[in-house]
């Protein structure tokens, strides 16, 4: 009937927790719910085998994560640690640089990431591209290693998974993500509380935000172009990290295949972030920016007057829907 | 391990279903994802047991809901038909008026229903106010009728599903509820594809017409308000369902909680939404005018200058406030 895909978890993995007593479980910079959900629960469920945790980001937890259970216990500096004392866990990344702690020197360091490798760091290694979030792998982990899972931690792996596939919209949601969730649900975690926790906690300035930034919306070409300047920003009372997820919105528009969102920083200045849907592969063009990302999120800055620096992303668009955009 | 909460179909109904052979499948006007997902599954579900069906909803299938597998046999006359032929099948509604089939007479009528009784009209009636969704009650019955759920079904009991839990954020997203959808995914529903189908195909002018009516928020006694009139349907060349789910959006504001979204019908009358958040119930207010729904999600019509129909509302939500309304 229910035919649980079971991961491969490495057995070395399973050696390496056994065997040692002292963790520093560290993930990404600018952490989000994955990285911070698998941390937490990993760190609990150590715990209750009598393994010593410490948590580690150098971002520290955004405010809207603070309903994530002992997210108090999350630390941005080693003041006062010796990290060669612990073995590290990286979690939801694959190198020191990208957790900010190139540098330090642990016993051993375990790796455990759902994201394409990027070098071979790690005495031991755990990568799964295919799974849709770390959570799902902290979660067969927790699973192996005999720990039952508490309510505190459901919370945090279910937050962790919800963020990762866009609370079961994405492409990476299947059968087994919705009966992982069904299992964290069944064991305290609350859909409602979770998303409401995620979703529904704007400030009203941010929502009149929002709102100023729609009235700006213009499509040409099916690429939606809206942007936030700082005069909005200061009617609104607002800042820059209140414009986050502002370049999803006009997704919801049947005929558009990118979204562009512009982020004025100073006169000329603008900070643009891409996302596209299916298979238009934006970090294409945003190399051409001399920024990055993934395909269907991608950003970079440009320096130009904003019709001329939506003029030239145009111009880009149209470049390379004649060759490889349209994958 | 995974004590599948059995629900309880009436025997009287299996015995319809199986006694019978031709039957007369309606559902609410205005219908939304549960009441044609519901509908088109169940119909499928029959067929393939050699019974025939007919499709009614007298609105027809909104655009946007045309990816739904079989949409294309739900008729709006019954032109041609002699409903005393059938055996009436009511859907996600409980009246023959919430189905704009009043007057017309059936062999024997049968209710199946997520919603209050408003009365106790049916010869057989299965009742579950629990159920998060007809669709879910349709996935019991299918299976209880030991009928193969098809790839196609699934797309429909799974759209059912997402729309009445706001795909997994509402309070009614059970365990149970992702349970479901888990197995719905594993019989061919795609998440992604049913995600973009009801959440990213909208037209430009439905994204006009939004962005209008949010210019008209105000916030009052932590109830959003937001309105849409004839003069904007007109402006932005839309209709009254291109307003589907116009009231959550002010949700994602942290302090607010109860959204109200009042829509245009005719001069100073107007069809009032209501979202609530958590444990408040809109529909004990909804009631209070006439109208009706469940906890988190209720409507009514009121006949008042808009400034009125807010004031009344802001009244009650306040008497109520003190009284039975944070339960």
């Amino acid at each position: 009937m229910r035919s649980e895909k079971k991961m491969n978890i490495p057995p070395n993995l399973i050696a390496f927790l056994k065997g040692n007593d002292d963790f520093f479980i560290a993930t990404h910079i600018n952490p989000e719910g994955d990285a911070l959900g698998s941390s937490l629960a990993l760190s609990m469920a150590l715990n209750t085998i009598g393994k010593s945790t410490v948590l580690f980001d150098q971002d520290g937890v955004p405010d809207f994560y603070r309903f994530l259970p002992g997210h108090e216990h999350i630390r941005r500096t080693c003041n006062g640690l010796q990290p060669s004392d612990f073995n590290l866990l990286l979690l939801d990344c694959n190198t020191p640089r990208r957790a900010g702690i190139e540098g330090l020197t642990f016993r051993q360091c375990a790796v455990i990431d759902h994201h394409e490798t990027e070098s071979d760091f790690g005495d031991v290694r755990w990568i799964e591209p295919k799974a849709a979030a770390t959570g799902l792998m902290i979660f067969s982990l927790i699973r192996e290693l005999g720990i039952g899972i508490t309510k505190e931690m459901a919370t945090n792996l279910y937050t962790a998974i919800a963020i990762d596939t866009g609370t079961f919209r994405f492409g990476n949601t299947t059968a087994e993500v919705l009966r992982v969730a069904a299992e964290l649900a069944e064991t305290g975690a609350s859909p409602s509380f979770i998303s409401a926790s995620l979703y529904e906690t704007w400030s009203e300035a941010r929502f009149n935000l929002l709102r100023l930034a729609l009235q700006t919306l213009e499509i040409r070409s099916k690429v939606a172009f809206t942007f936030v300047n700082r005069e909005m920003f200061a009617k609104t009372g607002t800042g820059p990290e209140d414009t986050e997820n502002f370049s999803s919105f006009p997704r919801i528009v049947k005929d558009i295949r990118i979204s562009a969102f512009f982020r004025e920083i100073d006169d000329d200045y603008w900070k643009v972030s891409l996302r596209s849907k299916g298979d238009i592969n934006v970090s294409v063009i945003a190399v051409l920016f001399q920024g990055g990302g993934h395909k269907n999120a991608a950003g970079y800055f440009i320096k130009a007057p904003l019709e001329s620096a939506k003029e030239l992303l145009l111009t880009k668009v149209s470049e390379l829907s004649e060759s490889t955009l349209p994958v």
